[in-house]
């Protein structure tokens, strides 16, 4: 039996069409049958969240304010053109105007399809956040060595 | 006979060092006979328009905004100290004074050098562009996974 | 003997978080037996200046102005909520709290392992710098196609 094409990604950044490109990308690739791995660090547990939206989250009060500021999946800022959130909701209007699946729906099918998603710990640590900050599907807590071990053989994106 | 290297690249952003570095890294593999995939998607896609600067293109009031915010290839902004648009055309400068390539000419070498174009499929239909507003040199409109597969046993990077 | 697993990292981000994610890659890599190899390309030089704070190095006006703004190893921006500059403090004071590495730390670790550091021709011949402005610890000054082909069969990623 030949082995199963493999994508990893790492997924570092807080912005909107990134995470648009992480869960397109993961979505995409679990539906022509890939194992998918993402591993969210930084900005880029905004996404795994629990909360949706900004909360006040993390132990100590620099990563409470830290992790109010950066805000959760439903307040990602775009890259470029921000116009201070703004532009995320337009383009949400746009992608639904175009029955184009949104970040909701991207990252809902992402979990339909058996993405595995795992936290890096050492963010974690720095943000002050725990396990339970996330949602259940987080399969692991891993530290990045594990992680690039675990994508050997496939193809592996930093985001 | 040995099977040829293969670089991918899925070229998101639209700042202009970023471009600066698909095409530079492009036609530098496609010089040492690389078979060279670039996918462009979203900000990316501001590099293979028909038109070199801004422009109302697209389909619906929203894309058309979009796309002239945005711009082409030829008023990309720098990721870090843009100086509304000074930057670019100081670092332009810089380039042309040292005898590098500049954006232009490393995309005209791209082209020449056999680098094949692909243009997002999702990206386009969100930001209302067709077929023809890109150059003709751009090969195939492609979704995501159908990328993924033809970069299959090379190097893919996320720029 | 199997061969050493290997990671290639094309560092081109002058930010203070990317900067984070090159060193915690190579470092956690290195630990654990990888050949790493790292491609310093613009704003990512300013990793390996000799020089760690802003300095006016570089020939010619252009090239001194953007290597000062840009700064050095020491005073990176963070990619959000940079805080005109007072966020990596804080960042780090949250790493140091937490017994994490800090960036210093990193670079060091990834030096100590053996992590390869290389600076890309181009972008030093754009930015006027020459070999002296970097650290010792740089094994040598390629292009971007050499590098391409050193990391042929392992990980690359693009930060």
């Amino acid at each position: 039996m030949a082995e199963k094409n493999k994508l990893s990604i790492i997924s570092m950044s807080g912005d909107f069409d990134k995470a648009i490109a992480v869960f397109t990308l993961a979505s995409g690739a679990a539906a022509v049958n890939y194992e998918v791995n993402i591993f969210f660090t930084f900005w880029g547990l905004n996404s795994i969240k629990n909360v949706g939206g900004r909360s006040f989250i993390g132990k100590g009060v620099l990563a409470r304010f830290f992790n109010f500021l950066l805000g959760g999946r439903k307040n990602l800022p775009l890259s470029r053109l921000n116009f201070g959130g703004l532009s995320p909701i337009l383009m949400t209007g746009m992608m639904k105007g175009k029955n184009v699946a949104t970040l909701d729906e991207l990252f809902a099918a992402s979990k339909a399809l058996g993405v595995n998603f795992y936290a890096c710990e050492m963010a974690m640590h720095v943000l002050g956040l725990t396990r339970e900050d996330f949602i259940p599907e987080v399969k692991d807590v891993l530290g990045v060595a594990s992680f690039l071990e675990m994508s050997q053989g496939g193809q592996t994106l930093f985001i």
